[in-house]
């Protein structure tokens, strides 16, 4: 019989790291031995015997937190923001101290969304014209989202990289804004609208034909899949990884 | 057995007469009786029987052709530009000495398209957000696109005479064009997209829905069907109408 | 400065009947007076002095509410199933000795769902072809969807009514299923995917071009909008209305 | 300055095989050095110096067309069908003695629905449901479509591999064919809509997330950057290559 994977949750009272708690309890594999609060000391980690640690506090904390774990030999995912080059680099150092631990820091933990950011960079070389929706509920202040910058920016480093020419707009007349915003001249359009969560649509365009990859975030249950997929991998990636696609095989292995 | 309906093409040699032409040839319940190009005597339309003229011209005879048709009692369908307020004064007066007979003037012909700006319109009042997104080929040089400044147009209107407040938009910091175009404070968004032909989409928000209206026009022969049912309508509509959709019958009969 | 509307809700303590509740509470203009469950006698809606009644109970119950509320000459807004042509019947009766009050009996609040379905039934008599996709969470019972049924009753019926043939079909060699379910005629494709709520999508398609009408219900929250329409609009209405379409205004005003 | 490519094309006189003429020529980097029917003698592909020969003919001669080419070292690029495993056996044979020269034999030449069908292959294992919905013209005489069979049994395949559990599906009662047809356990649906050409959805959900990969062929032109991508590619993939996208490059350079 196989044995139980033991997992601690740090920021178990924020609302990511409350769902992060439950979908551990739930996994069959997994086993939650440890559920700490901001304030509550790293040390009880190791008499809980932790093997994965997730991160899931503040950018204030995490690099400690992180640290903290690495030095004891726990496998680390990390969701927090705020790793700055500076702070990966230093981390970077720790770990060559402990050559068989991991760390991933995703920004991201929807797989569909990992998914559709990777594809997307992938068939950007292929086609003619390319532009990004983004839909997003009217609360959110800035515009375009974090992850459109993001996918435009892989888009327009690969176009250019197969040297692919700008895409055709024989656009004359456009009043402020009818065409996007233009990140790396990849047109980005921003919908605001009541009743959206998080949606992303990139659209590809050839002569006769459109290919369209289309995300919908309903709600945070969503990371959860790709927490846990993180926390059952991440003791085979030895080092570093920074998003959470290095985790996936995005090869397919057959001939369509 | 039931007569046909004598029908005479002017612009036939244009494309969009070419296609009309056709039309009025496969509908078994029509007679071509004349194709007439831009050079040729509108009196061969008298000889000829005709009782509906279909107008594919240009914006500099299409005035002078309906007023001919109509002095001479016939029904007129047009799907020519050009007809300014003032023109249109003028007609009227002219069809007022003609009380039997129909002008249909569309700039539109796409019954799709015509009904889902009719069918934006009546919802725009019922939802706290709606924008818009424009999809067409990248050779187009004007964005946003005709329809869908008029179609914004009259989603403002219905909004503000419903007493709808303008929608929710925390967005504080975006970049040249991403949130669009406001047109009358509806956002436009304009994609161009190798490969597309006409499309265009409107998102409606409430807190937990979303309503979605879109038309794809995928090459001229979408006009067809909305020529063919003016034909067929005109001479029940004596008088001047603007627009395909004072021909159709947008009150759903049942309960749902 | 305007009176506020006195709202009683019974089913306070169900799903529905709590979210009700709490939209009403909000409402500026509205002003919650009683909220009932199941057990609580009704005597107390006079005493509260409402004017209008919400029922959001079960069917065994929602009868004797509702002839209770008329009675007393309040209006009523129902949520509940369980009506009957039978108790409609005799609920016509009791309306009749009543004939400034107003019932309104909806199986759907969702306004961009009600507004969808108006809209198939419009569009169904101007197409060749027309086929329904819903779109539910895997634990529904039921496939296809009751909406997607209704939507193709509506859209059979009228395409009888306007003689309009079967759509095209050239399908000669097609394993079980996969054209749909065939209500009056409408093939219904039941898609059934985790992470989705209740989804619909029906399509139109002519030579050259295609309709897309589509409503998502993301969650309870969309049903509050259509509550508060019929709450401020039942008492214009006076005697049985069925369908919350009845009280939209489906005649788009404006030619475009 | 660069050398052009001496490119010929058997079946110039079909639809694709004219089409791929037209191209050849308006490609800057290939020369068309011959353009031959089906009863021309393939002597003359010698005598024109051809490198690469594209095959667009019919079942009963592409074996021998590519035989010819392979044994006078003239690299192949295949877009007709009827390539049994017994007729790619001998080819695999005839190739053996020569192991510079590349043939590419592919079902779809469209790189949109190709990577589609890629990248439906990748995401299958990551996802609780995945359902297809493939839409096309009503003249279409089979159903499911050919690429929606295909990518069903890749996806099926997918997920066995790595042990994803069937879909849940809660369903008990439905209609023949809401469903959709089980092609592998993966739900098909097929819509037949006049104004269409050939389009595929692939669907897939978890828990608060839906991943969508849609492709629109909207005509025969979207072939077309597929052929010259093969013509360009074959020189460097000697031996038999079966499907385009053994071709592409399916693995995303960058973390997200």
């Amino acid at each position: 019989m196989s044995e139980l994977l033991p997992v601690a949750v740090l920021g178990a009272r924020g609302r990511m790291g409350a769902e992060a708690v439950a979908a551990v309890r739930e996994a069959p594999d997994l086993e939650l031995v440890a559920a700490l609060g901001s304030s509550d000391p790293l040390d009880s980690l190791v008499a809980a015997g932790a093997r994965v640690v997730v991160d899931l506090t503040v950018p204030e904390a995490t690099y400690d937190n992180v640290v903290f774990a690495v030095r004891h030999r726990m496998h680390a995912v990390v969701g927090t923001t705020g790793w700055t080059p500076e702070r990966l680099g230093k981390l970077g150092t720790v770990l060559a101290g402990a050559p068989a631990t991991g760390v991933l820091i995703a920004p991201n933990f929807a797989l569909g969304s990992v998914l559709a950011t990777a594809f997307a960079a992938t068939a950007a070389r292929y086609f003619e014209s390319v532009e990004i929706i983004e839909l997003h509920h009217p609360d959110k202040i800035d515009a375009p989202s974090g992850t459109a910058v993001r996918t435009a920016q892989l888009i327009a480093t690969a176009r250019e990289a197969a040297g692919v020419p700008a895409a055709p707009d024989a656009t004359r007349d456009a009043p402020d804004g009818a065409r996007g915003a233009g990140i790396d001249g990849v047109p980005v359009h921003s919908v605001r609208l009541r009743g959206l969560t998080a949606h992303q649509e990139v659209l590809f365009g050839s002569p006769g034909e459109q290919l369209s990859l289309r995300h919908d975030s309903f709600d945070r249950a969503s990371f959860m899949p790709g927490v846990l997929l993180g926390i059952r991998s991440v003791a085979q990636h030895p080092g570093l990884t920074v998003g959470l696609d290095g985790y996936l095989d995005l090869q397919a292995g057959t001939s369509s």
